[in-house]
């Protein structure tokens, strides 16, 4: 679920401080509670006393703002009277805010100009992204501010180049909150709630203590009976897990998600005046009445089915829970770090050095981390690489479930890109980095926001072994890591390095699934528990890969492995064989594609001006890695989606890489899936794409049928997808042979292993201190927060705030 | 490559010992050098001082056969004069010998009384393979011979139950050598090999010092102008890599199939006369000739071309080589297990409990590692699981390439399982279990042929964070791997046993690759060196599982995710949309099966009269985990294979479990792939699958065009496929919940961290001393040799040989 709801029970002594950017992008039923501030603790969490540094020979021009830079862009915001701009703080429905602020990444050319050449630093600028709530039809819009820092040559314009909606607008149509109409619904048959849903409700109180309403998202639109058009939005009932008291504290599991009630309301949330939204209809043990009145009447006859509700219970919380295994206390096998880090940091640029892989790092509200200009060897093999979007949809025979397609940069991989824990989320000896975003005029950071780390990976890289010798090569990778959790799950995203020039995109899921309830939802999904269907949904994250092999043309090129029959100068018989059929993707007509039955094709991104000494192109391949063949939508034309769909409905894309079309969609679609302010399929109009700057845009995925093993939690282990990228005939051979953590042992000779060679590596030897390298969990603080309108850099606070 | 070469140049000062078995499953063009026999060194290879014990309350009945067993049966059949054995010692070509001797495995209904009931112990009965060539027409046998031990009760007998043609026999028809063809060919046109070769030739000594000629498998029939079946064979130059000089020895990196010279010889091997053998064609540089006065005219005219021999050099060794890169020789990460080994074995039964899965080990001469009898929670979930057959299939424009299918339980997975390195094949922590097999006399025993070793994954298996707390497990896995390095191949098999009750089946392929000469070859790979091309291949490895989910009627379903379009009643618009179709698999009919476009199909093997208390069908789900889907043969009626490719044409399979469907190959099915021993396309012949005991095969691969970087050797890292089962509504809730090792910390509540769980889980802390875990890799030396005919048990000797 995805309502932003604060737990009331713990905020009963709160003060009046600036509600967070999410109060900027609220769904329809959000209630949210006000926040505490609290004093900060600057923690340091890097538990690796030191380690190796560098200065990148170029600025990271793609650095997210800084908390000056926020402040005083927000500040040149809210001087222009004619955006009318009111502080998040003082901002109700009907004002105008500012919901984001972040970096308008420069253009490639200049960006390329200032990195390879003697280019001028490219100007920084920025993407605002405006709520203009002070209108009848109430709209985002995203605007252009720059240069930075702020003076007279600053300016600011609708951002209309690189959006797909005139004048860069996208409608709002849940301005205003139909929560009253939920409330006085409900209490108009509490009676009712109270005997079906197993509670006692006599006030508002006694509801809101119980139950959390909210639904679907994206909200709907059809035409009334004279065709006019109608926002419609349906909810349901969700029972809130009890607090668990602990010595010190009381949380509440996040458990929310699996305690559908089985009660939907439908309404009219047209316009915006709340008073006029009105119920058109109940929703019960699959079925459907148009009115309180017509419900009641069917609860007061003797043959009304009643359903199992579902209740809170130990079953929802994560908590250690059943027999303890054999042997299974003990301290498990961890990796450390006898020779210390070896890989250097810029901190300031955040900016990575690992073997002959160099990389910088970036952070996003929209997409958390991201990766710009990857060089393998000195030479640009990535210009950027990130997450574009993520879409869950869901189906079901209930209307929340059927009309549920999150699209979640909507809410945001940044502001839930959470601290990660020391020695779970990363190995100790990690290294760890602070990421910043800046929404609802508060700039907000997480301590551990990217960990980075080298791991061995269980299983050599290289080997053989004759009678004579046996050569062995050490699987030693680099993990760039974040772990977003974006309301009930837990998105883990990894790149990960390794020596023989690859790089894998991994994205992982656990935390809690949305489940449905079990009426009549067979069809859907499986019973997973007494009032519980697991709702079935497909998960389609969507990365940008833009390549740069060896200069900015390129072209995506397919080695397609195919049966053939040959009849061959030396031999009669016509064979039955195979053989390598090379095919070019030229133009973006052909730029939608899966991947191949069997697995094929090769794709390759090549440079077909670059052959290398044999007149092989040299390359890029990339091929799914984990968790299949790297899956997409099931659904091709989503009632829910509609024209906000276009990333997911594929395995993968290439486009010609354009300034005007950085990314695959834009957070707000979700306000509007049929008009959205980015069209992925307008990027689809007949480019060539023959030694172009090509961009490949790739899907990780999973059908999600949860089943029982996904309570409490999905788990990591079977909900992955992975996406490799490697050297295609790029090297002239294996770069591998460059570790000295390899062995070549000579055996089996005169009755004696009688040589070993090491090749120079180093071995740990002696006592490894664990206690050096060590965590107290009692430092996890979470997120730190800055107030930046007013600007108040000099009181930052803890502040973490999760979607339910 | 798989023609077993021993080094002529280190066997100078040879004895006569007995040949192994290679020596009795030997290909065309084998020129097998004696071996020198040699002290014993019996050293323990397990570097942990103790490690937990149990007792399995049952026998391993899957157990390989001890040195007694092997011996008595070789004596046993040695007596029976009907069989006029010779020993392989004595044994020249026209005698009859002992190939393989090996466990035959007690029927299941047999075993199933023993392990779950009363039943007595099945008998210990033997599968011998044997090799008839004292006839104009030899052929290979099955033979069974039982029970053990050996008494007036034991018998033997054709193993007709168990395999598809009369008598259980297959012709073989390269019994007799046509080396010397190749030999006195190359003579003839001994200058023409100086010349167009870079090399000197005047003597047959120049010639074996230089180059290897072996060929295609599996031999090729075809019918001459009179309709007679003739047995042709193709082979092909390939030059020795020279010897590489260290301190103490000298060695020869194992590279010879980097090494194609691009000569091939077509010979007519028809019948038992070497005699009579003849040469049929000469193909030099894409042009073909039919006699060496042909291809010598050619040479002589000044128009002929001459193409880029491949010659040895230091890039065919794997040795550490290029620039050290930054930081790279200090210790890397490594994994430590400072809490002691968390799992038990016992020992003599080859039996492992880690925390709710218990199983047996074997190993076989053909297929190497096996697993019997996994149970999950006190309940069988698999009753074998293990590999059938790889074949590595490639294709090319000349007929060595063309002709090369190899079917690699023929060379056997077993015998070149050869001792791991620990600290590189497995953590220095890990257990070590020694693995015997018997063949042609001779019992070998690989000292760490299975390694048992616990790893944190990398990555958690569960996680959720809110605002309130973070909870997150360890990924803690057990590994049981074993290494074959067949010829220029090392598989590597990980059966990976996962907390949330998931068993991962990993094969990952380094070592050589087998190329190509570059001479017009372009439609078959890359050119990769000045003379090179990567021959194309596929790779289809065929794993068996017996699935008993809570007994032994089970049925194969597929829970399918589909696009729908539906008009709710609580809707007017009709909504597009997905659904879960419920599918069954209940004949053999339907019996072979691709993975689903886009992953769509769930594929669970459930017992339908064992629902849950939801009325779900308890199941495990099986899909593909790593490297794609599961890749299979591109070519469905290769002209090699003919009708022994059946297991490896599709995805997976579905059958019903018979006792006499053991295998989807023999190992002998190569000598004669047109009358295979073993007929996989047999097993399909309509059995009803609907809750039978049903058996899935399915196959890990991939298509293999080696580029640039697979010089010198693949690297496993990309070269690699997964496969998952895992618990689907099997279980009530996720089983992760017992571990202890998870975290919970209460935090951002009354301005601090407040609250920690560690759920019991008892941390490492103080000094860990590396060396205490150490491990002298001069102690490497390979395996152990035991002589059984005539029976020698008390000189064991060091002797391990591989396929070059």
């Amino acid at each position: 679920m995805r309502a932003f709801t604060l737990f009331t029970l713990l905020a009963s002594t709160a003060l009046a401080i600036p509600s967070p950017k999410i109060s900027s992008v609220r769904k329809p039923g959000w209630r949210g509670g006000p926040n505490r501030r609290r004093d900060i603790i600057t923690n340091q969490v890097n538990t690796t006393s030191s380690s190796p540094s560098t200065t990148a020979s170029k600025d990271n021009i793609w650095a997210y703002l800084t908390n000056d830079e926020a402040a005083s862009t927000i500040a040149f915001l809210h001087n222009q009277t004619d955006l009318n701009l009111t502080s998040v703080e003082d901002a109700g429905d009907w004002d105008n805010t500012i919901m984001v602020i972040d970096l308008l990444v420069p253009n490639k050319t200049d960006a390329l100009a200032y990195l390879d050449g003697n280019g001028t630093k490219p100007e920084r600028w920025v993407l605002a992204s405006l709520l203009f709530g002070a209108t009848e039809e109430p709209y985002a819009q995203d605007w252009v501010v720059g240069p930075l820092p702020i003076s007279e040559k600053t300016t600011y314009y609708p951002y209309t180049f690189g959006t797909h909606t005139e004048d860069a607008k996208i409608r709002i149509y849940d301005m205003d909150s139909a929560y009253d109409l939920y409330v006085n619904t409900s209490m108009e048959i509490k009676d009712i709630i109270s005997d079906i849903l197993n509670a006692t409700i006599d006030t508002e109180d006694d509801l809101n203590a119980n139950f959390d309403i909210w639904g679907i998202d994206p909200l709907w639109h059809q035409p009334d009976e004279y065709g006019n058009d109608r926002v419609i939005t349906w909810v349901g009932f969700w029972r809130y897990p009890d607090p668990v008291q602990s010595q010190n504290s009381s949380i509440n599991f996040d458990g929310e998600t699996l305690l559908p009630q089985g009660l939907y309301f439908q309404c009219d949330i047209t316009g915006r005046d709340p008073s006029k939204y009105g119920l058109m209809g109940i929703l019960y043990g699959d079925e459907y009445y148009t009115s309180t009145a017509e419900f009641r009447s069917a609860w007061e006859k003797p043959d009304f089915k009643k359903y199992t509700p579902n209740m809170q219970g130990d079953w929802v919380g994560t908590d250690q829970a059943g027999e303890q295994l054999p042997l299974e206390t003990l301290p498990p096998p961890r990796n450390i770090q006898p020779g210390g880090q070896r890989f250097k940091v810029d901190e300031e640029n955040k900016y990575i050095e690992w073997m002959d892989f160099t990389f910088y790092l970036t952070f996003t509200r929209d997409t958390g981390m991201r990766l710009y200009d990857i060089k393998y060897k000195g030479e640009r093999i990535i210009y950027e690489l990130g997450l574009q979007e993520a879409v869950a949809h869901y189906a079901g025979n209930d209307p929340v479930q059927s009309g549920t397609s999150y699209l979640d940069t909507y809410y945001g991989f940044g502001p839930y890109a959470f601290s990660q824990i020391p020695g779970f989320d990363m190995p100790l000896y990690a290294y760890c980095m602070n990421t910043s975003f800046h929404a609802a005029e508060i700039s907000k950071s997480h301590r551990c926001g990217i960990s980075i780390f080298e791991a061995d990976q269980n299983y050599l890289i290289q080997r053989h072994s004759s009678q004579q010798y046996i050569s062995a090569t050490k699987n030693i990778a680099l993990t760039v890591r974040s772990v977003s959790t974006v309301g009930n799950y837990d998105y883990n995203f990894d790149y990960v390095f390794y020596l023989d020039g690859s790089i894998e995109t991994i994205v992982r899921a656990s935390g809690y699934i949305q489940s449905a309830y079990y009426a009549a939802n067979s069809e859907y999904g499986y019973q997973i528990k007494d009032g519980l269907s697991g709702s079935m949904h497909d998960h389609a994250l969507n990365f940008k890969v833009d390549f740069d092999i060896l200069g900015t043309e390129n072209t995506l090129v397919k080695h397609v492995v195919e049966a053939t029959d040959v009849k061959y100068k030396w031999n009669n018989l016509t064979r039955s064989t195979m053989h390598l059929v090379r095919k070019e993707v030229t133009s973006e007509d052909q730029g939608k594609m899966n991947w191949s039955a069997n697995g094929q094709e090769q794709v390759v991104i090549v440079n077909k001006d670059a052959p290398n000494k044999y007149g092989e192109p040299r390359g890029y391949k990339i091929m799914p890695s984990r968790g299949g063949a790297g899956m997409h939508l099931t659904i091709k034309n989503s009632s829910n989606l509609i024209n906000s769909q276009g990333f997911a409905d594929h395995a993968y894309y290439v486009t010609k890489r354009k300034d005007s079309e950085l990314r695959a969609s834009s957070a707000w679609n979700d306000y509007d899936t049929a008009k959205p302010l980015v069209d992925f399929n307008k990027f689809f109009d007949g480019d060539n794409l023959e030694q172009e700057d090509i961009v490949m845009w790739f899907n990780l995925g999973m059908h999600h049928v949860p089943h029982t093993g996904d309570i409490p939690n999905t788990v990591f282990s079977t909900a992955q997808g992975g996406m490799i990228i490697t050297p295609h005939n790029y090297l002239l051979s294996d770069p591998t042979r460059q570790s000295t953590q390899q062995i070549r042992i000579n055996y089996n000779n005169d009755n004696s292993t009688t040589d070993v060679y090491t090749f120079g590596s180093q071995q740990a030897s002696g006592d490894v201190n664990l206690d050096q390298v060590s965590w107290d969990p009692y430092t996890y603080y979470g997120d730190v927060a800055v107030r930046k309108f007013p600007y108040d850099p000099q009181n930052p606070f803890n502040d973490t705030e999760s979607i339910v």
